[in-house]
C-alpha cells in the first residue's frame, strides 16, 4: 500500500496543538478522495536523535491513488489549515509499506 | 499497543545498507523476546522537511514488554549489529499506536 506518512516535532504547547490537529485537521483529512485508512502514533519518548511528537499515516491503494489525492481541494485545504498550526513543524513523504 | 519505532536517515549507500539491514539487523531483531510484529516502512520522497529512508515499527503487547525486551541480551545484540553499520544515523522512540 501507498501511505502519505508525516511527522511532527515536538509543538511548544502540545494541548493546543492536538486540539488543532484532532479537532481541526483530521476532520479535513478525513475527507480526502482515495483515503482508506488513517494511523496516528504518538511518540511518548525520544531514545536519541530527533525528538517528534507525532505520526500520521494516511493509506491509499497504490501511488496513483495517493498522487491524485495529493491534488485534491480536499488535501489543499487540510494542508492550509495545518499551515495555520503548525508550518515549518513537520515533514511529508511518500512511502510503501510491505 | 506499545511500539519501539526507528527512523533511518537516507544512507550514503542504499544497496550496502539494505544488505547489512535485512540480512544481519532483521534476523536478529526478530529474536528479541516479546516481539510480536515488525513493520518495514520505505519512504519514496520526501516532500519537505527530513530525509529519511526507512522506517522500522516493532511491535509489543504494552510499555512493559517493550521495556524488557529493550534490556535483553538479543536486543543489545541487535544494537551492537546496528551500530556497526548505522550508528548516528538513525532516531529511535517508544510510541503508541492508538
Amino acid at each position: 500500500m501507498s501511505k502519505l506518512v508525516a511527522l511532527y516535532k515536538q509543538p511548544a504547547d502540545s494541548t493546543e496543538f492536538d486540539n488543532s490537529y484532532f479537532e481541526s485537521h483530521l476532520p479535513l483529512i478525513r475527507k480526502v478522495p482515495g483515503l482508506q485508512k488513517t494511523k496516528i502514533t504518538r511518540f511518548t519518548r525520544s531514545l536519541g536523535g530527533e525528538n517528534y511528537y507525532l505520526m500520521a499515516e494516511l493509506y491509499f491503494e497504490d501511488e496513483a491513488a495517493l498522487k491524485t489525492a495529493m491534488k485534491s481541494p480536499e488535501m489543499a485545504a487540510a494542508g492550509e489549515n495545518l499551515d495555520s498550526f503548525a508550518k515549518g513543524q513537520y515533514s511529508l513523504f511518500f512511502a510503501e509499506e510491505s
